[in-house]
């Protein structure tokens, strides 16, 4: 945990009480003293400085800090991702991953390879993603909650849903292992969004390619190795981010 | 698991009998029958297939595979890994997804924020590396295992080990997040080595970074976020793989 997060709603004229696991970080982990400073962060807001009031060092913890948020400029992460949904365990591993990284909008869609149990599992039935948003944010230093949309069927989401998203991006990237090996070299303007669409274990089928690829889609791939869905995420996203900041690095110079 | 590994020492006249986890993949994952083919290859050495001649459907499991093993043409991945060695759970998934996405030699070292105790923990005191190795050869169809070397001193390590392997390496790389933002562009020419330092949670101290330097290490950074040392190994490997495909790619059209 790298910054306190705290909901708006637990401010109350500067003033915040902790005594959860933030209280507990402050005191165990931190090891922080009355006067002392730590990094405060608004979900969905500033961030700045609390400085500790009191502390109740023994079970339950209790801290009381006022805090001092600098105006936020809400910056969303340029890259968005669709990802199959994938079986409970790895997709809190991939929501807190892909958080601390810096992700826009995550869609969970239906595909062919997703077993229909997933759909019925906690996190899904009770919207409990929260959590491992936050767990991302708290490691990265960053206030802004990506939006998760879920989508249980294919074809609408594809042929109905994406054609009213489908403008606020300039590329739109398929990983699939039969495509090129490496991304389109075609990411050369400044300020654009990508977004880029991850399969189920064992990939996805020749339609879901066939309705991807109509919507504008470009295959890519991350070379011959088969990775799992989590390893394939990060790499992906760790490599589009990468172009995307040489393509602002040649666009700085020209300029 | 994408391919079933053998070693070397199971294999008699190209027959080799399974009755473990590997059995049980055949049988109840891949359903396969008597005269199917499955995808097989030996530790470290070549990758073939492997014709069904029995299978014992109940448990415990057991599949008796005809093999054809192709020649092995070794190649082992461009880059290699010094890591600070983290916690038990984390080493054993980074072990994995290092080894999936393609790493030639990893080397555990100490660092002033790498727990003591860490060193005691069962996987290293058994070097009980191996099991997470196969994991991610399994998942990559690899078959060549990377080295491991354990390193209990950063000094020594450092100062007199990392000099007798230095000329192995073009590029030394050390992920700092006060270092700059991106990987250096010097990365031009074909068939070289690469290897990157990442740290412990917490990072490297400053000592240690005048370490690397002295062993003309260059800082890296992945940005400003501060990711979990798994996240930023795979991401890391991720973006220096590009970058060094990227530079294959400009050396194949000018040649």
């Amino acid at each position: 945990m790298n910054i306190i997060l705290v909901e708006s709603d637990e401010i109350t004229d500067n003033l915040v009480h902790l005594n959860d696991h933030r209280a507990e970080h402050i005191v165990k982990v931190l090891r922080s003293q009355v006067g002392d400073e730590v990094r405060v962060g608004v979900v969905n807001g500033g961030k700045g400085k609390g400085k500790i009031l009191n502390i109740k060092t023994k079970f339950p913890f209790g801290v009381d800090l006022d805090i001092k948020i600098r105006e936020s400029q809400h910056q969303v992460p340029p890259l968005d991702l669709i990802l199959a949904l994938p079986r409970p365990i790895m997709l809190k591993r991939i929501l807190s991953q892909v958080t601390a990284l810096g992700i826009g909008t995550i869609h969970l869609i239906q595909a062919k390879r997703v077993e229909k149990s997933f759909w019925e599992s906690t996190i899904i039935a009770e919207n409990g993603f929260k959590p491992f948003l936050l767990h991302g944010l708290e490691q990265a230093v960053d206030t802004i909650l990506p939006e998760i949309c879920l989508h249980r069927k294919f074809k609408p989401f594809l042929e109905d849903y994406y054609p009213t998203i489908r403008e606020s991006y300039q590329y739109h990237l398929l990983a699939h292992p039969g495509g090129q090996n490496g991304l389109p070299g075609e990411i050369d303007e400044k300020s654009c969004r990508t977004v880029f669409a991850v399969g189920p274990e064992g990939g996805w089928v020749d339609y879901e390619v066939q309705k991807f690829r109509q919507q504008g889609f470009v295959d890519c791939s991350i070379g011959e190795r088969i990775l799992k869905v989590d390893t394939a995420v990060v790499a992906l996203h760790a490599r589009i981010s990468l172009l995307m900041e040489k393509r602002e690095h040649i666009y700085n110079q020209e300029s």
